[in-house]
């Protein structure tokens, strides 16, 4: 709860935006795994803002320090404590947003519930957490490498301009990740133009998720949609999800039912889920984000006396989170699956006698 | 985890379609509350299907048992157990579902999960399973009702057609629970079109929650919206969700963020949360769910042993589970809400203060 | 938590003494095991009050209703819910204990911690509530079958007197679940006595596990041995626990250390753990049981107004808990098998390949 | 699970003893707390070997660094995170014990339970966790302290001789906090004795909790009493637990049953605990400690080849855990008092009304 996700494979993050460190710690990764730590930087460099233009904002050099439970190159079975030390901590002068609640921010929430707040960079409610998670997620990605499961994403839709095609090898090599080699040049110039005017853009991320066994999902609460749900849905500025082909809800059972052949299923409206439970075709995910809040135009909002005032941030900042929250998509849903590989195992005696006997 | 939900306000269901009850434990109740049975009653009335045209299927009697955690009228802080027995449990001929795997249901995979299926009725995967759900959410809203936080849902798009309006007052009357009493009609049109087809429908709900105090969430990972995500995506059908705004991924920043007045916002395009955190707006959320997959059309499938066949269901269904389905939905935000109401109150030192001192 | 254990094989209980029934909901199971009623009526029968002057008691028929997870004969991996009615629930007259605190009981505390109490007959708090334990235990053991892992209790002391052996096959003969056939008649003595003098009598239970695997438990805060504790520890009149050789505190390290040969240990004063996880030997527990706190003669005490009343109980009890008792130890250390057994097989990823490959 | 414990206050703790660093993430600390870093430090201090000559052993420099959750001195309500790294992390020679299982060590467990092992001075298994757990339990002291509750605990029992007196005030000030001050000297030349031996000796620590509210405490399975076992149980080296009067097994109910007056209860045999819920009383808990199984005796054991060998261990080791572990488990006791202010809070729906309303 709070801090932490998943039941078997369970990581916690800690830290503020500004704050000293940030960081996590893995449990219930299994032992034996191969600990591939380059790939856990590069993980954590396609996440990376200012890597590009597109999502331009302050250096983080986002030196993961892996503190424990690798031994010998291998996983052992305990917990994996990584710490990523903020070195982008300076003294900046806050006073402006100090005792302001930005629109769109979590600042007038955190300061009601908590009393006290962090505001320097956003604190906890920063997007700088998400480096913790990507973290949790490459490791993730380490065990389900073992079993040949992908976990790929991409961009599918920017300021309301939609995809034709979904290309996710082309993703792989896009700069702004984009699903779409034709749209990606009118893409890149509705961004450029929403950082000329100060302003954000909204996007779609589609997640696919390839080779899953069937099976994985514990049904009724804990099943493998509505916990991918809840992953991405806790990631900042995610406001909607899909399973499946996103009209499901517009057609008609004779249109959205998947026919079944000897050689599977003969549609995928389902996005591979039935009944909470994986049926082996590709996971599909959209997942909807809203613009960056940040944005550099005067807004009306209140001091945390009540006075109104005007807010008038300075600074840059991605003019669109979605691009680089796609790693992060991808990061929350590998470690769901790690976690539902694991329960799953365990529910049916046949499984326990060949581990046992 | 598997069959539970909450933290603090926690439920665990059990029971299959057509065993011999279904039933529900409901733990972390506060005590001291009146115990009002005949809303409870009435709470199942409102899901159960067969209770007119729209939604007709078998006759459930819905009759609840309270067996613990009441004494003189009143919660006693123990675990509600609630039991509903299968009246309709007759001794029906499954021979012709037994073997095979219906398109769109979760024969498939629960068989391939499991090794066994209980397929009378579809077992533990039938929305027989929600009645359980919608009890818990009745204990939830005497909960609420204390605080006067009012939870109510209603039908917004029958079939692709979408309200103009959205009034919870007329949906409280309407037999399709319809927000857009203009746009009734042609629902129901819709409705008996594809039930004369022997074809079904999607359709979308929207839930809102009112007079929430300011502060409810829990970030990270069980911040307000993505476990109400997970709470709602468990629902049968349900395929996808948006919190606040569903253009929001549309929009710019300018155009999304909610700018705030000494009045409160002076807009909801968050639909009432901020950082994982209530702020004191409506909660504002819609459902997607697919068309009911029990359609009545030879449809393509295999059998347990890999064989192709043809499926040809009979009897009787929901043309349309979103209908029902919006009390389900009511029924888990309520939970959820109950939930992180007594989760929020341990968050500050002051809080502790006031109980102890 | 609250009236839940366990995390992949879980349990959750509800009921009071004298409401209309008591229950469990057994979440968690892994399908396919064979469900054996007839051995959990036995269960049930073994810690059944009245069965024999020595726990005589009122009369509970004890007849479980399994109500879901069996299908055919055989568990699905659905909950199993299972519940008792109450046939002693008639209007016996509580009025002279329903505003008073019995002395050693937690009418104390109930009261004031829920500001409200179910004073029939203890109401929650009762040992009543060990009978949906048992339940739980019956199912753990019908997986602990599978793989040959038995447990087995009996009662090593009684009144102060303590058994010379250790005769675990004596105990299933055993009216009192005596360890040692020597001592057996001095405890039903001292039990005869104890009832006629309307006093009652404290008594320490022996836990023994065989045959379980080296590598179960979950370090470093869920170690077999303290999930152990915490799960007897919930048992009624249960105030200590220890693990192996209960000298151990006043040994030496030379003496206490379990040298180790090619054939296995050459001691076991670890009592089956190392680091909270098995070693492969026999699992050893002594459990302490206080007397119980229900004795026929007068004694101090307040009312719920604070004012001094004299209390004076009358009827039948079980002058020892701990002779019962010994079942629900044994039920609830199968649970935490169970539990651990799957947890445990999950650690490696050897395991996993097992399982997926 | 795994590497975590309690509810609402939840701490994760990771890192081997001989790794890069140890550290710990509270989770669930309520906001606006004065956060009392001395405090932190003397708390580390209390528990650090090397103190005095009865508990020697390497050198920890043990400087927590706190990485988030404070803000200009106060708690913040965001999680914890604090690392210790060790110093004492140098290249020792491991080559004698890399490849044997020490008795009485958790190395065979941990070698077979997950097929590799960080045999650097036990690992994970090490006592050096453990700073870990005080780390919480000091952040948990802080809540404590705001509501003048009162942990202490000191050591009644060395190499089987016990104290006569309980003097907890006598015991903050003595060396190995002695309970006794008459025994104390007797206490000195035991461990004395063993430690020229190359021996160890087993203990019994007492804990005692003042200025508890009535209530504290989830029945039925996260009662105040298993709670508290099954954290004190987790820690190294402990094999009991007693709560109350540890012979209330021996005793009569006439004897055991503590009667009421109007100021309170007239005896405390119960350790301030009925129905796992606190009663008002002193929390009085005794702790059995084995022997240190670091002795430098030649042993009997085996390789991880299975062939027997002679071990034998080098270096300095604390002859008794006992007076270091009575740190950790007053640390321990914090936590779960901690973890059940905050939950009981919410139990009634009076508190929750003066929280929102």
């Amino acid at each position: 709860m709070f801090n932490s996700f998943g039941e078997i494979f369970r990581f916690t993050t800690f830290g503020e935006s500004h704050g000293r460190a940030i960081g996590v710690v893995v449990d219930g990764v299994p032992a034996g795994i191969e600990f591939d730590e380059e790939f856990l930087k590069n993980e954590l460099a396609r996440r990376k803002p200012g890597k590009n233009r597109f999502s331009t904002q302050r250096k983080e050099d986002d030196l993961p320090e892996v503190l424990s439970g690798i031994f010998e190159g291998k996983t052992t079975g305990t917990p994996i404590g990584v710490v990523i030390f903020n070195k982008d901590q300076k003294s900046k002068d806050y006073s402006n947003i100090k005792d302001i609640f930005r629109p769109g921010h979590a600042d007038f929430t955190y300061f009601h519930k908590y009393s006290i707040r962090d505001y320097r960079g956003g604190g906890r409610s920063s997007a700088r957490e998400t480096a913790a998670r990507v973290v949790a997620g490459a490791i993730a990605k380490m065990i389900l490498k073992e079993l040949n499961i992908e976990i790929e994403a991409g961009v599918i839709e920017i300021g309301g301009v939609r995809a034709k095609n979904e290309d996710f090898e082309y993703a792989k090599k896009s700069e702004i990740f984009a699903l779409d080699k034709e749209k990606e040049k009118e893409w890149i110039e509705l961004i450029d133009k929403a950082r000329e005017e100060h302003n954000s853009l909204g996007g779609v991320v589609k997640l696919r998720i390839k080779n899953l066994p069937i099976g994985l999902g514990e049904p009724i609460y804990y099943k493998l949609d509505n916990v991918l749900a809840s992953a991405i849905m806790s990631i900042n500025a995610v406001k909607g999800i899909y399973i499946g082909n996103p009209n499901a809800h517009k057609l008609t059972g004779v249109e959205n039912n998947d026919e079944i052949s000897k050689n599977g299923f003969l549609s995928n409206n389902a996005g591979g889920v039935l009944g909470g439970i994986s049926n082996g075709e590709n996971i599909e995910i959209e997942v909807y984000f809203k613009p960056t809040p940040s944005i550099f135009k005067p807004q009306k909002s209140i001091d945390i006396n009540g006075n109104e005032v005007e807010v008038n941030l300075k600074g840059r900042h991605d003019p669109i989170v979605a691009i680089r929250g796609s790693v992060v998509v991808e990061s929350m849903a590998a470690c769901v699956i790690a976690d539902m590989l694991m329960l799953n195992m365990t529910r049916t005696i046949e499984n326990i006698k060949k581990i046992y006997q």
